[in-house]
């Protein structure tokens, strides 16, 4: 946060350039990619739209996996763009089984693109990608994953997984406040982006950022500060050690699970992601009420359901900076919260089992 | 700078909603209108294409009014949109005439869209883009101003002068880092949009700002950092008032325009800018060498020229935070750097020629 505060640049000059080159190579490292990452000054939304305005045009046919609201966001871009979408839909709480997009696949061989949700923040699903990226490379198509909530904190192997479009943020894994759209594009994308037609674009046109990133450069005025803060926190990364900061974080989401189902919570995801928990509350429990509780009585924002879930599950985040001590704060407050709306709750059994997670004591085993 | 560096809190709240709603209030001093003005967070280029692919459709006729690189930015954009773009263009230096105007709208009366530059950083120039609003109020057609580098620093008046939709950033007048476009629209632009086509969009589609600005929000994750750092800067540019902001930008280009003409420079713009002044190099002078030499020798960074201007012509910003005696600074380096140079400047006579112009000494009237 202190970087952001430092006195700017010119970015136009050689310091810019280091700068960039750096930056890039730490985000390669970051998206397990020897393929050049893109820096885009807008939110993620801007870099999903970025993936399919660049390989579709209006007309072409994209597969969009929905496991929820931000699956949904690709439907709705896409469409937006005029682009011809097949929607393959599982229940909120459920990952899209790889067998459904071979099957969709199949019935549309003529399919341009596959739009995947790495982790579906609005459920807590984490959806099986590599198993996509082995299905997809099979193909003509591009897999296009919005990793938006889970890049430097869930498992992501751009190259390994044959990811072609890989889209992140900077304000998630990677620590910072928003305002980046981070896309790797794989060989396959772009010699579908240099020999086909896709969407009439000029800002988030892919091939200005690459062709600028030749001399380190940007095409349009860049977010400087995020960027240099982006150095910061992707030293963070690489000083900790990239699979180091996935088994934290998968650390936190069993230490989150723990507490929850302590607790008396069914958890809502069938496959969670290691980003962030997700828990249906009962019945009789008011969501909204559960939300304004804890920050008014604890001081703690958690977030709630949006859309159809809308005071029906609580969310607890545990990727980027957020630490163990940060979940089990989260654990007991909701504990105390849920106790004092009148749910049956034994005083610390939550945080014990959370904690347990964390150093298991010797007689646990 | 340091609200930057403030901890950030959860963008989906009331909080962030209070914060966005002084902002936009601010905004509309700032931009002179009652209309709503749009926070996104982009660079400046993706403004202007917001502007251009909200209100003309492929195909659509544009008329473009050029007085440099970043008139050029206009074409490029239109053309990336498949618009026809008819170029109304000037010699580096001069700024375009409203008759021009006037006469290329009486030859295309089904023109869509006028798109003009406020200051044209490349050059130095002042574009009347009262005169404009006068000329295209009075067709169907609709002005877009890209005031990137001018907003808060020129006297922009968006209602008074009929500008249809009006570009800024946040890295010039705003006096913060790069990151936001702001975008004002007036009633006859919504009035476009809403009932004429235009090209695909979904990032950059300006209806979903204006429809999440209902309520105080923002349709996706918004740079919420610089958002923060606007509130502050825009209440910097309150306290102040507006027209004492224009009128501190406007002296302090008479210092540096007499600085400049009392070392021997030429000014290369017909009719200047308040936001920035820009001298011709003399033949024997390398611009590229002097740009090296002020930041080798003395620790400043000036511009040089861009594109065909490169080598020839150096530019000396005054806006935004800079003050009188950055100013003079800046004077003071480039005459020392062109004396060292070989070019005959006689000591001290720029500096005091820029100094009097600050306070004129009462023998000098």
């Amino acid at each position: 946060m202190l970087e952001l505060a430092q006195p700017l640049f010119y970015h136009r000059s050689g310091r810019f350039r280091d700068l960039l080159a750096r930056v890039t190579a730490d985000l390669q490292y970051v998206f397990q990619t020897t393929a050049p990452v893109l820096t885009l000054t807008a939110s993620g939304t801007g870099g999903m739209e970025a993936a399919l305005a660049n390989t579709v045009p209006a007309g072409g046919k994209v597969i969009g996996l929905i496991a929820g609201r931000w699956g949904e966001r690709w439907r709705n871009i896409a469409r937006a763009l005029g682009q011809t979408f097949i929607s393959v839909e599982v229940p909120y709480g459920e990952p899209v089984p790889p067998a459904a997009l071979q099957a969709a696949l199949r019935q549309h061989p003529d399919t341009l693109a596959v739009c995947a949700t790495l982790c579906e923040t609005a459920t807590g699903v984490k959806n099986d990608v590599a198993a996509y990226g082995r299905i997809v490379a099979a193909t003509p198509a591009l897999l296009l994953v919005d990793a938006i909530s889970g890049l430097g904190a869930m498992e992501c192997r751009t190259d390994e997984w044959s990811l072609d479009v890989v889209v992140a943020g900077s304000q998630k894994g990677l620590m910072l406040p928003p305002g980046l759209a981070l896309l790797s594009v794989s060989a396959k994308a772009w010699q579908r982006i240099d020999t086909q037609p896709a969407s009439p674009r000029f800002y988030l046109d892919l091939r200005k950022y690459r062709d600028s990133l030749q001399t380190n450069d940007s095409p349009f005025t860049p977010a400087l500060g995020l960027i240099r803060g982006l150095a910061k926190s992707l030293a963070l990364v690489r000083a900790e050690g990239l699979e180091r900061c996935w088994a934290r974080c998968a650390r936190l989401a069993r230490m989150a699970r723990a507490g929850l189902t302590a607790m008396g919570l069914e958890l809502f995801a069938q496959a969670p992601a290691e980003a962030l928990t997700v828990a249906r509350l009962p019945e009789r429990i008011d969501g909204n009420a559960l939300i304004n509780n804890l920050e008014t009585w604890y001081g703690l924002k958690l977030a709630g359901g949006q859309d159809s879930l809308k005071g029906k599950i609580v969310r607890l985040a545990h990727m980027g900076h957020i630490d163990a001590f940060d979940v089990l704060a989260g654990v007991s407050a909701l504990e105390l919260t849920l106790a004092r709306m009148g749910w049956p709750v034994a005083p610390g059994q939550a945080v014990a089992a959370a904690q347990s997670v964390l150093h298991p004591l010797p007689e646990e085993g």
